[in-house]
């Protein structure tokens, strides 16, 4: 399948729909089923004792795989979350998150795929996402 | 298996360890096994369209679920979530989310429970959530 | 919203579209939004030491919640799985297991809910799931 | 890390362990943090219209995670499954059974990972799961 958006595009059409969260990610590659997209963490995303936070993570890979999808389905604002499960396996370092998206299945109606979440600097990934999005029916113009 | 804390008690720990996050959330309910606890809702939570976002509805679950094992095994700051599969079902309305936990397992090790989690004003659940929570080794003292 | 299937209703269905499981799996009780399946575990779902094996405690809840998701729709072979997340909590006695079914949502195109896994003899779950079902759409006549 | 047990040893671990399997797991491949396993499917297997049983594809992965496990830390019967999140995405034929194992993690309690289960003569995945296994404390001997 092909990508129906690039990098300039996906960012374009974030900044658009969801401008407040225009700031904190930047769409580092788009590709067939695929994307990378960074979170910039501040001083709010921080635990005690310098770590990002669970839920900062999860806005993470929830952002990222929003993006994966866009790239294949187009400009579509009304895909929506209906299942992530989401495994946390090591402590963030207190800088930038770094998602990898890939997409299992484009169906008619759900997309399926997985995430990991990188902290930059380190090797290991910190967590893994299985994400399920609903992908709305197109309405008859 | 007895409570260790009553909503009073969780709520000045909370306060304590997790001063970010005061104000946002308000410990209803201490049961043993479980627990009811309400997030306030403003601006910052909410997407386009008048609904909660999903990492707030994440942030609601996972915090519960905190005090929900915090009620049982006392105060303790280092429990951490492992893992969290979360189905968004329905459409929050623009105002407080309510979590209901029920804790299934106390072990030694790890915590797993189950979440419920309303939207203020409406009879069906928004959302379900299962958690699993690392508890840290008691250190020798 | 009403059940359509009623225990004996059920059984029936299930015996002739799924004629490979009968004899393994009782239907309990039926309600609205909810079952209790009973799944008779014979040798071959034993695991050495003499507990239950992770793939029969699989088979119990998906099959339970196909039993309560039938109650709802009525006779429909051809709902599908399309997502289980399941916790094992507590090794199972070597008899027979119990599957609480409750229905959280039920959608045209998707219902979701939770399965709690009694092991016969035993007070705490020793499972429990959550999981989403596809929904085929009606056939036009 | 490095990889303690090769395709022989493990083969040879399963036999002897878990003889109720033998014949129906073939270990294709062992690498570091890795593994492929094929299942032979059987009538048993089906459901009605030829395609494999969720079961049958749980019992692929849950057993094909097991053996990445054991490549990793070597003979160890007692890891048991504590969580599997898995997305059954399309229908197999009525074949055998390809899962790829990734693990993340491998820390001292828990190995976390993914396998993406293939059918036997289709390119895309028919289903894909992320396991949480629990590893035993070492015995003091």
């Amino acid at each position: 399948m092909e990508l129906k958006m690039d990098v300039e595009e996906v960012s374009g059409f974030l900044a658009k729909v969801f401008p407040q969260i225009d700031g904190a990610f930047q769409v580092e590659e788009m590709r067939p089923m695929g994307a990378r997209v960074r979170m910039l963490i501040g001083e709010h995303n921080l635990r005690p004792g310098g770590t990002v936070s669970g839920p900062s993570m999860f806005t993470a890979v929830d952002c990222a795989f929003y993006v994966g999808v866009l790239g294949m389905i187009g400009p579509e604002a009304l895909t929506v979350t209906t299942n992530c499960s989401i495994d946390f396996m090591r402590k963030p370092l207190p800088g930038d998150l770094i998602a990898e998206v890939t997409i299992h299945k484009l169906g008619r109606v759900l997309a399926v795929g997985d995430v990991l979440l990188y902290s930059d600097g380190m090797d290991a990934p910190v967590a893994r996402a299985s994400l399920t999005y609903s992908i709305p029916p197109k309405q008859a113009s």
